[in-house]
This record gives C-alpha cells, structure tokens and sequence, in this order.
C-alpha cells in the first residue's frame, strides 16, 4: 500500500476529475441537444464511462480507485480497508467532488457554486439508487476476483449501462450525489433529495453483501 | 462445475439484471427521445451491449453466463451440459426475466405487470430471429473456441450490432421473448406474436448448429 | 492454412454476414431516425464496427477474415496468399456480399434484388475511396506485425471512424461497392458510380504498399 | 529508436491523418445533424476517439506517437527525447497537422485552405485547455508506467471524455489549434484566438508535470 498521502490525493483527484466530467458533459449535452434529452444523456453517459474508466485505470494502482465513500465503507467492512483509512477517504472523496463540480462550473462560466433544483424522489428512484449500488459493488467486489485486470472496464460498462435501465440515471455513490446537489445543471438534484438517495445508496450497499454470499461463497472477506 | 444451486443462482440473477436493463434502457430512451425513435434504439442497443458484457465476464465462471435457453440447449445438444441441467437452467431463465421486467417497471413506477401490444410478426420478422439467433450461437461457440477470453465482449458486440440490422431487432432468446410480452413500454411484445418468434430461434439454433460443421469441422462436440 | 474450400466459406459467410449489417442497420437506421440523417449514419457506422469486429475475430483464423479483394489482392502481391486462391476469394467475396444484400432486404421485407439511385461521384468521393482504402490496407498490414491481437478491433475502429471523415462514407472495398449497387436504402450506390469507386480503391491499395516501405522499411514483404 | 527520419514521416503521417479525422468527422457531423449540434459533436468525438486509437497502436512503435508539441516538449523536459528531436517533431505536427485540414477539404470539395471564424475565447476556455492538457499529459505519462499496453485506449477515451466535459472541446495541442484555424467548419478557431489556447495549453503541460510529482514521486523523470 502506498503512503495514506499519497492515496488520498488520488482519490481526491480522481473524484474531482469525475465530477468535472459528469456535471461538464451534462452540462454540454444539454446545452447543445436542442431539447432532445436522450442525446444530452447519451453524451453524458458516454463521456463519465469513458472518463471513469481512464481514472479507475491510472489511478487504481495507487489508492484503489474507490471515488466513492459507498465502496471505500464496503472495503472496511470486508476488512481491506482500514476504518480509519475508509473515513479519511470519504472525507477527501466528499471534498475532491465539490471541487469537480466548482471546476465545471468555472469551465463553463457559470456561477461557482449553485443549488440543485431537479426534483429526484419517489420510491421509483429510491429503489434505482438501491439496484444502482448493488450492481457497481457486486461488479466491483465480483470483478477484482474474477477479472482483476478488467475490473476498471467492467465497473465503467456498469455505470455507463446504468445511467439508462434506472430512472434516477445511477448516481450510486454519496459523495457524488452531495456534490451534484451543488449545480442548477442537467445533473444536478435538489438538495432536499439527497438523504433519501443516500440511504438508497447504503441500503443498496448492504444488499451487494449479502448477494455476494450466495453468488460466491467463498468470496466472503478477505482475497 | 460449480454446485447447481449456485449456477441456478447466478442464472437468474443475470436473467434478471438483462430483462431490467433491456426493458428499462428501452422505456429511458423512449421518454427522453422526444419521438427520434433511433435515438431510443442506440441507447437501447448500447445499455444492453454494455450490460451484458459486465453479466458475462462476472457470471460466466459461475455458471457459464447462458441467459438464455437456446444458449443452455445447444450445449446440452452437444454433451458440454447435463440436460437435466439444462432444463432447470430455462426454468430460471424464464424466472428471471419475467422478475427483470418487473424490477424494471417499478423503478420507473409503471405497473409491475403488463400485456405487450407491439405487434412483431411477418416472414422478415421471423427470418431475423432465425439469422439473429444462429449468428448469436455461432459467435458463442466459434468464439470458445478460438477467443474463449474475448467472448464476453463478442458475444455482446453481436447483440448490440444485431439490434440494428435485423428487422425484429433481435431478442434472440426465448426467455426474453416471454419476458417482453410482459411490458407495454419500448422492448415490448405482443404476447400472440411469441410462439413464432420462439420457434424461429429454435430453427436458428439449428441452423447455426449446421454451419459450425461446415465452419470447423473439428468444432463438433466436445472442446 | 486451412483447406481452401473451408477458407472459402468463411469468407462467403463473412462477407454475406458483413453486408447484411451494412445495408440492415442503414436501413433500419435511416427508417427510425425522422430524418436526422446523422443519427442514422451513427447507427450505421457502430453496427458495422461492431460487427465487423465479431466476424473478424472469429473467421480471421480461419480464412484471415479479409471480405474484401483489395486486401486479398495486397497479400497476393505481397508473396502472402497464393495468386490464385486471391481469384477464389475474390469470387466468393462477390457472391457473399450480393447475398447479403438479399438477406437484408428479406428481414426487412423489401424487394430482394433493386437498383442503387444514390449519386456517389465527383473528385471529393473519389480521393475520399483512396484515402479509406489506403487507410484500411496500413491498419491491417502494420498491424498484422505491430499488434496482431488487436487487429480486429483495430481494423473495426478504422472503417468506424472512417465512414465520417471521408465524403464517401467509406466503402474502401470492391465487393461491398458492387453489392451496394444492389440496393435503394441508405447504403446504396448508383450502378453507374460503382467503376470510379473500385479505381480509387486499386490506386488507396496501392499508396498503402508505397506508404508502407517508408514507415516501416523492413515490413515489406514476408513477415 | 527509429532513425529519425522514420519516426518523423510517423508523426507527419499521423498529425495529417488525425486533423483530417477531426476536421472530416466535424463537417460531417454537422452538415447531416440538421441542427442538433450535440449529435454533430458526438459523431466528431467518436470519429476522433476511435482514429486516435488506431493511429497511435500503429505508429507508436515507430515515433511514440506524439502528433503534439505538448507531448514532445513534455517528454525532452523529462529527458526522454532529445532536444533537437522534440523540435523536429514539433515542426512536422504542425506542417502534418495543416496537411490534413487540406486533405479534409478536398474530401468534401471545399476549398482547400480557408480562415477560421468560430470564436473561441474567455476564462472558460483557456481554463478548459489547460484542465484539458494537464489531463492528457498525466493520462500520458501515468499511463505509460502503470498499463503501458493500454496507454493508446487511455489517451483515445481521454479525448473522447475531454470533448465533452471542457468548454472548449479540448484542443490540447498547439500543433492542432494552429491547423485548425484554418477551416471555416465545425471544428475551426478564429486565427485571433489560437495565441491564448497556446498559453493555456502550455500551463496545462507545466501543470501536469507538477501534479506528476505529487501522485507519483518515483515517477519523476526517466522510467
């Protein structure tokens, strides 16, 4: 394992990276779609896939590549993570995000910071943050036994797929879904919705775990 | 092998995830494409190409990743498959996507169960399951063969391609066919237009049998 | 190498299955997409590298996967494939392509035999062949020493990109310009326009034998 | 290495071919969008994406495949090209890269060099270049110690990514905003404001190389 340091100024930098690129592509793909909203989320879904399977890929060997307090707790619950680490990565995860989405704003001379007024709730959504984060943790946690040199396409795949079969477009990860509260953009959410997402998230994180068991016995704890 | 149970599992669980993605991809592109119907079918195609190379690569060790009972025929067909096995396999496949359609609706707060009305029938429509399910097949069992690390990624190329350039746009697979009779959204079907299509892919599977003699004749049975 | 007469089905078929997706997923593209001509080209030009991708992989062993007489032509001249088995692929190229032409205007229910109406033709179309072609021949033949198990997709990823940045849409193939005379859909071709696009074809074959001696001094014939 | 005169006609050939793919690709794209610019891009970042990657599989072996005074100057400053080299190397980007802004207008029958027109100027922009840069460069010189193999997929889905989520499209190379001041089509730059991108994308590559140290200090310098 690297230095802590080092590992969280990856996962900060990664966070920031993917935030810029989920709020700055929605941002673009709106802006130019003509109203066609199924092209600004095509262009949306495709630059984050893209995008986050660069970062998983480079920064990966470095802090793990989590960008997500979802999957760095999951790692601490299996042991692989300390508590410690997985709270200070949450931390900097939560920040690097911010800053993402400040740095897409800047790009696009907008205000820095906003508040999110896209209403995202009902139990629809709720469930497809559940369903959302069960699959990237069950593609995480089954990928890096399975495919641990795929894993970085695999969970990049997953999201771009779920931006399309969930009607909350995936968020699946808190920090993302606190930061995107903070833009007025194609991906932005009322900051009034977020805890419901976030619990979503969570349970949805739970629910990975206890598949998992039943998918791969012996994949429980530990390599 | 694993133990049955857990390929029965894993079976259903990635039937389940396929009908979710193909059906709720399919009802996400229709809504936001403001009626440019190609739009629809290329996030369709993408989120199901995409989807289904994550279910692949992730549950193929586990139980071979068939989904689909034609898949799970033909390998009894050729001796790689106990029937028996075969046959609990389709029985969850079936299982699985009909549970997919659901999850799919109530993510997107629709009735959990439908009667599809897209009419889908006609010798063009017949004969593109035929060639969509034999070219499907074909991909599988060349593909083990000669790229047997690649085939996750062939297998869902071929279907995300064959969305576009046959007629039916391909369900190939008798287990989504049920399962699509169950929505009204995009992915649907008539439920009086399934037993055609079905038997249509039975003749695939047996044709794309033939042309695997003819391609490689040292192809036949056993690896 | 395989006997020939089981090159010669694998070619036949690839070029059969190759057309089908060509002209199928035009069609269906150009039929879904309300008139924006550029949704239906992207259909097309994905379904075609997705294609081309899966039988590449799968017939390359078999035959080489070449579908194409400008590229057996350039492995005859290059001392890589008997003159003679160039003439029979050439000739089930011919016949594979014109088949599948057929077998898209089947699934489709349209006319199985039509006359192209498309006008291709003036300098721009012209240059633009050669610059496909020239572009195709150096993707296959630096990379069948560069990177061989990644030619597949590279070659995928070349006629992919290149149906945009050329005036043609890239036919970059004998074959495919004959058979694409044989169809009215998107794909097709004026019968009248099809003998300048094949001589812009032999003059890019032959700027990518020139090309090659300069990049790669030593990748002149043989291995 | 490559005598130098070998890797030179690489990085000409490539810099030709990658403007043609983006300046080709981009009036493609908008001239069939009907409009929806988001579509046009989309075709323009594919096209782009795709033939970056085959470009530099092929002829990285050669030159490195720079196509970019960026990457040049970055790798003499690291030590790792020779000075006089990286000059050579710049020279011939910008004369390939003007070359195949040339051979895309003669593909399209447009005159063959004209005056760009599109404005592209303010904070946003020149912020978007240097956070564009920057991340190409670290996307660079990250990739080539952790996934050398995969490197040319990295630096290809970068661009792709970069497209959308930067104001300003992300030129990232001083040899392509030149060029492309040189076309009135989608893709063209104002001649006006191509000196402020320069200065940006350079801070960019200064950027980059300063974060290097910060996420990996052993990868300061030589291997």
């Amino acid at each position: 394992m690297k230095p802590l340091r080092q590992r969280l100024f990856a996962e900060f930098l990664g966070t920031t990276a993917l935030l810029a690129i989920i709020v700055g592509s929605g941002h673009m793909g709106e802006t130019l779609a003509g109203g066609n909203m199924a092209v600004a989320l095509f262009a949306n879904s495709t630059a984050t896939g893209l995008g986050l399977w660069v970062l998983i890929e480079l920064l990966g060997p470095i802090s793990g590549a989590h960008f997500n307090p979802a999957v760095s707790t999951a790692f601490a619950w299996r042991g692989e993570l300390p508590g410690r680490d997985a709270a200070a990565y949450t931390f900097v995860q939560i920040g690097g995000a911010i800053c993402g989405v400040v740095l897409a704003h800047l790009m696009f001379d907008l205000a820095p910071i906003q508040i999110g007024i896209k209403p995202r709730t009902g139990t629809g959504q709720w469930l497809s943050e559940a369903v959302a984060t069960a699959g990237l943790l069950l593609t995480i946690l089954l990928g890096l036994r399975i495919r641990p040199g795929a894993v970085a396409g695999l969970v990049s795949a997953f999201i771009a797929c779920a931006y399309w079969f969930t009607a909350s477009t995936s968020f699946a990860n808190p920090a993302v879904t606190i930061a995107r509260s903070l833009t007025r953009t194609f991906a932005g959410i009322r900051p009034l919705d977020v805890p419901a997402f976030v619990i979503a998230e969570i349970a949805g994180t739970v629910c990975a775990l206890l598949l998992l068991r039943l998918l791969a016995p012996a994949a429980q704890r530990g390599r």
